[in-house]
C-alpha cells in the first residue's frame, strides 16, 4: 500500500522543530516553525531590512513533515511513546490478543492480504492497577504525557515573552479534576500526547471512515494521513462497511493522533445489522478487541434510556445519531434499559485498564434547529452527568458529546448546562449547525455555531465537510473540513484570550500590510492555496513581490497609500 | 453582449409568483414559490400520501427568473417602478444628462462600442422638492416603495398564520425614524425595492468591479446577474479600471436590486490617480453623474478627519480603505480638512433630490484584528454619528458602515457603540472577519463574525469572498460567497426570531427526516450543489430516491432506524 498521491510539501519555508522537556528532558515535542522573510525599508534611497522572527505553530502532522523520519505506511509511525508506559511499570505485555473476534480475524488466512503486515503485541494493566492519566493526576504524579501537551499548548510563549499560565502541574490538576483529557490508549504510542480542554487551546476532531457504499482501507489510511496533516487534532474512523477490524490497525499504526470510534458501529455488523442480535457480550468483545488495538476514547451512547424511546417520536427529526437510534430500537425492541447503562462499571474497568477515555455519546442530539435543547436532549445530558461521575470512581477519562444542529441563541443554553450537570467535563461538540437550509455548505453553517460553542468554553470541535448530509467526504473535503474548523477553532481561541493566540494573527497582518506576500502565504492555514488564488490574478508575477494588492491595483491599494501617509506623518 | 455562459435554472420545482399589494393594488412583488412532493406513508401495503405546503423564499432574482420576461441585456430589464414615481409629481425630466463629465464621455465616438445601447433621460426632483422614502415617511406617506417591501419581508407569514409585526405602516415608522434604509433612486425603475434595518430580515450586500489589472464590461454585468440570482440583496459596483461610466450603465440597467458605489474611486481615475489633483468640484461632477445613471446608495468617507492621519501611523496595518486611504492622504497633502466633511451638506442637497442614501463610510475599518476597536476607529464612528444626524436634516436616508477583521470578543462592542452614536441608523458591515490567519477562507472567517453582527442587530452584512485579500472574484466565488452570506444572514434571522424565518429549515429538515431527497435539494440555498454532491456517491440512483442517507448507508441510516421505533412506539 502507498499513499504517495497526498502531497505533504504544502508548507514552503517552514521546518520541523523539537521542543525539550525540562522535567523529562528526553522528551521532544514537535513544533512547526515559519521562517518569515525581512520587512523592507528604502531610507534615501538604501535598503534596510528589519529581521521577523518566526512564528511556530502547533502541529499536528507528527513524523509527516519530519524529513529526518522515513514514512512506510506498511510498517506504521515509530512508537516513541512506549518506553514512557514501560517505564511505569503498571502494564504488561500479553501474549496474544485475546478477543473472540480479533483472534477470529486474525486466523482468517483470506484476510492476509488485508492485514496490517506488522503485529504488535498489545499491553494491559497489570492486574489490580489503574493506567489512566486521571489516575497519575489524581495521585499527584506528573507524567512525561503532561508536560508534552504543557510544552505543546505554550509554542511562542517563552520566545516572546508571553506569559501562560500552562505549565505541567496545571495540566495535572485539570486532568485531575477531570476538566481536560489526555486520550493515550497504552497500545497507540504511535500517537502525540495532545489535550482537551476548556483552559487550553481549541482542538478539531475528523470523522473519517468508510460505509457500506464506499471506500477501501488505503482511501481511509489517506484521509487519515491528510487529516493530520491539515491540523486535525483526533481522528475518529467511523468505519461502518467492511474490514472495520482491518482498516482500523491500519489507521491506527499511522495515525499520530489520538484514534476514537463508535464501538456499537463494528457490534451491529458483527450481527449482520440485525439489532434484536445484539449483545452485551458482543459489544464487550468488541470494546477489548479495540482496547487491543490501540483506540484512545470510544463514543458510548449509555446515556440512551428506554424511557426516552418516547419522546423521539414526538420529534420533527426523530433520532439523527446512529448509535443512539440503534440503541433506542434496542430498548424497544427487548423492553429492557440499555446494555451500555447497565453495564457502565464494567466498561470503565476494562477502559481504564489501557487508559481509553469515554466520550459520552449524544444520541438524543437534535437532527434539526427545530428539535434542539428539547426534552429528550436535555433529559440524557442529565443522565451523561451521572454517568460521568462514575466514570470518573474508575479513573476514566470523560468527554460529553454535544449537538448537532442549534439556532445561534440556543447555543449558550447548551454550554452552561453541560458545565452545570456534567461537572465541568470537556465538552466534544459537532458544529453545531446554525441553520438547517445549505446542504453542501454545511462546514460552513456549522463553523458558525463551532466558533461560538468553542468561545464559550467547547474543547473540542467535530468537524463537518461540504459533504454533511450527502455523502462520505473525499481526501479534498477532509481538507475543507480541517481548515474551516481550524478557522473556528482559532477564532474560539482569540475570542477566550488564549495566551499568544494572537501572535500568528499579528505576523500575518504584518506581513499583510508589508507587502511580504509569500510570508502570507506561509503563515496562512492552508498555503498552497492562498498562493494558488494570488497567482490566478498575477500570472506575469509569478515571485510575488508586488507592492500593491491584486484586489485593487496600483492606484488603488490602501495600504500602499497609508504607508506612504505614515512615511509623510513622520517627515 | 449576451451572457449566456450563465446557467439560471437551478432552482427545480421553483415558480416565480408575485403577490398584490392592498394598498396600491396595481403592485406585484415577486417571490419563488418551491413546491414540494408529498410525504409516503405506507400503512397496511397501502400507499399514504400526505401533501406538504409549498415555501415561498425571499427572492432578489428578479425578472431573471421570470419565464414570461424575455431577458436582453441590450435593452435592459423593464422599468416598472417609474409609474410611481411619476404618480407622485415631483420630479421632472432632464432634457439630457446634466454632469461634465457624462456629457463628455457621451461626446465620444470612440465609446460608442462599448457604450449601452437605450439612453434614458434621467430625472430629478422639481425644484425645492425633496424625493426620499425618508421624506414621505416624515410627512406621514406610505408610499407603494413602503408596501412591497411589507409584502416582501412576510413571504409565508399570512399563508401559514404566523404573527408579524410588519406591515406598510411600520415600515413608514421604521424609515422615518432613520432605522431603516429603501435605497431607490428614482432613475433605477429597474430595482425592486427592499430595506435595510435591524428589524427586518438581515440583508447581505455583495461587491463586484473591475480594476486595472482585470476584468471587462461583460464579466461585470454577468456578476451582477448571479449575484441576483442566487440571492444579493445589494450590489456594489467598485470598479476602478477602465471605463468606469460605461460599465456602471450597463450594470445598472440590467440590474434588479439597488446599486451602491464608491464615487471617490471614480474622482480619483479622473484625475489619473493623482490625490493632490482631487477637487470638491471634480467629486460634485462625479455624484451628479452616478445619481442620473441610477445609483442608489453612495458610500462616502466624509468621517475621515485630517486629525486623524496620525493615528493611522500607530496601527500595525494603518488604513485599508481605499476611500479611507485616499481621504487621509488628501488631508496631509493639502493640510485641510476633507472636502467631503467640508461639503457634507451640500452632498445631502444632490442626493434628496434622487433619493440616493449616503452609506457613511468607515475609513478607518481595522484591517486587522490587531486594529479593532482602536481609537482611530472609534473616533472616526464619532463623526459618522453627527453626519448621520446632519444627513437626516436633510431627509437623505443613511447607512452606517462598519468593520472589517474583529475578533469575536469586541463584535458586540462595536455594535453598542454603532447604535448608541449613529442614533440607530441602519449598521452595513463587511464581514467582520474574526481571525486574520486564513487568506483562501475569508468568506468563512467573516461568515462567522457576520452572523454574529447580524445577531446583534447588524442591517446588512457585506460578503466576502474566498479571494478576499488575493485577487477579485470570479463568478464562483460571488456565488460562493453570496451563499455563505445567506447562511450568515439567515442563522442571524434565526437568533433574532425574525417572524417565519424558521419555516424554511423546518420544511428542509422534514424533507430529509421523509428522504424526500428532492424537496431536500430544492429547498435548499445551492440546490444544483447539494444534488451534485449526493449524486457523486450515488451514481447508480439518479433519481435519488433512496430511503437511507448515503453517509451512512442502508443499515446505519439512524433516520431510518429512527422511523422504525417511531413506528414500533405507536403500536
Amino acid at each position: 500500500m502507498n499513499i504517495e498521491n497526498i502531497d505533504v510539501s504544502s508548507y514552503p519555508n517552514s521546518e520541523k522543530i523539537y521542543m525539550r522537556g525540562k522535567l523529562f528532558p528526553n522528551l521532544r515535542v514537535g513544533m512547526r516553525k515559519i521562517n518569515l522573510y525581512p520587512t523592507v525599508e528604502i531610507v534615501n534611497g538604501k535598503r534596510i531590512e528589519h529581521p521577523n522572527a518566526p512564528v511556530v505553530v502547533y502541529d499536528t502532522s507528527g513524523p509527516y513533515t519530519d524529513p529526518d523520519v522515513e514514512i512506510d505506511i506498511n510498517k506504521g509511525l515509530p512508537r516513541d511513546r512506549m518506553q514512557w508506559k514501560l517505564d511505569r511499570e503498571d502494564t504488561e505485555e500479553l501474549p496474544e490478543i485475546t478477543s473472540c473476534y480479533g483472534r477470529e480475524r486474525l486466523a482468517d488466512r483470506n484476510l492476509d492480504r488485508l492485514r496490517f503486515p506488522v503485529l504488535h503485541k498489545p499491553r494491559v494493566a497489570k492486574k489490580g492497577h489503574r493506567v489512566t492519566q486521571m489516575h497519575y493526576a489524581r495521585k499527584g504524579m506528573i507524567t512525561p504525557e503532561m508536560e508534552y501537551v504543557a510544552i505543546r499548548e505554550n509554542l511562542n510563549n517563552e520566545a516572546l515573552g508571553i506569559e501562560s499560565y500552562i505549565t505541567p502541574e496545571f495540566v495535572r490538576q485539570e486532568v485531575a479534576a477531570g476538566r481536560a483529557v489526555i486520550a493515550s490508549n497504552i497500545n497507540h504510542p504511535e500517537a502525540e500526547p495532545m489535550i482537551i480542554g476548556s483552559r487550553f487551546a481549541v482542538k478539531l476532531n475528523t470523522n473519517i471512515g468508510n460505509s457500506a457504499l464506499s471506500s477501501g482501507i488505503e482511501e481511509e489510511v489517506a484521509k487519515a494521513v491528510w487529516s493530520c496533516y491539515w491540523g486535525g487534532d483526533t481522528l475518529m474512523d467511523l468505519s461502518t462497511g467492511d474490514n472495520i477490524h482491518e482498516t482500523r490497525e491500519w489507521i491506527i499504526r499511522n495515525c499520530c493522533v489520538p484514534v476514537g470510534t463508535v464501538p456499537i458501529y463494528q457490534a451491529l455488523e458483527k450481527v449482520n445489522g440485525d439489532v434484536n442480535r445484539l449483545t452485551w457480550e458482543i459489544y464487550r468483545d468488541t470494546l477489548i478487541e479495540q482496547c487491543e488495538q490501540g483506540v484512545d476514547y470510544f463514543t458510548i451512547h449509555a446515556g440512551v434510556l428506554r424511557a426516552h424511546a418516547d419522546l423521539v417520536a414526538k420529534r420533527l427529526t426523530g433520532c439523527v445519531s446512529r448509535g443512539g437510534s440503534i440503541m433506542t430500537q434496542w430498548c424497544v425492541l427487548h423492553n429492557e434499559e440499555s446494555f451500555l447503562y447497565t453495564h457502565f462499571d464494567e466498561i470503565c474497568e476494562i477502559l481504564n485498564k489501557y487508559d481509553v477515555a469515554v466520550s459520552l455519546g449524544d444520541g438524543m442530539r437534535p437532527g434539526s434547529t427545530h428539535d434542539a435543547n428539547d426534552e429528550a436532549q436535555f433529559l440524557e445530558l442529565d443522565v451523561l452527568g451521572e454517568l460521568t461521575e462514575k466514570a470518573w470512581e474508575h479513573d476514566v477519562q470523560v468527554l460529553i458529546e454535544g449537538p448537532g444542529h442549534v439556532p445561534m441563541q440556543k447555543i449558550p443554553a447548551n454550554m452552561e448546562r453541560q458545565k452545570r450537570v456534567c461537572h465541568e467535563a470537556p465538552f466534544y461538540t459537532l458544529g453545531p449547525l446554525t441553520t438547517d437550509i445549505a446542504p453542501g455548505y454545511d462546514h460552513i453553517t456549522s463553523a458558525i455555531g463551532a466558533a461560538i460553542i468553542g468561545s464559550l468554553g467547547t474543547a473540542m470541535i467535530c468537524y463537518v465537510t461540504p459533504k454533511e448530509h450527502l455523502s462520505l467526504p473525499t481526501l479534498a473535503d477532509v481538507r475543507e473540513g480541517v481548515i474551516t474548523y481550524k478557522i473556528a477553532a482559532h477564532a474560539a481561541d482569540l475570542c477566550k484570550g488564549f495566551p499568544g493566540a494572537n501572535v500568528r494573527d499579528d505576523a500575518l497582518s504584518k506581513a499583510r500590510y508589508d507587502f511580504r506576500w509569500k510570508d502570507q502565504f506561509n503563515l496562512s492555514l492552508d498555503p498552497e492555496k492562498a498562493k494558488r488564488f494570488y497567482l490566478e490574478s498575477r500570472r506575469d508575477a509569478p515571485d510575488a513581490d508586488d507592492r500593491f494588492c491584486t484586489m485593487c491595483g496600483p492606484n488603488f491599494c490602501a495600504m500602499r497609500i497609508s504607508q506612504n501617509i505614515a512615511e509623510c506623518c513622520e517627515k
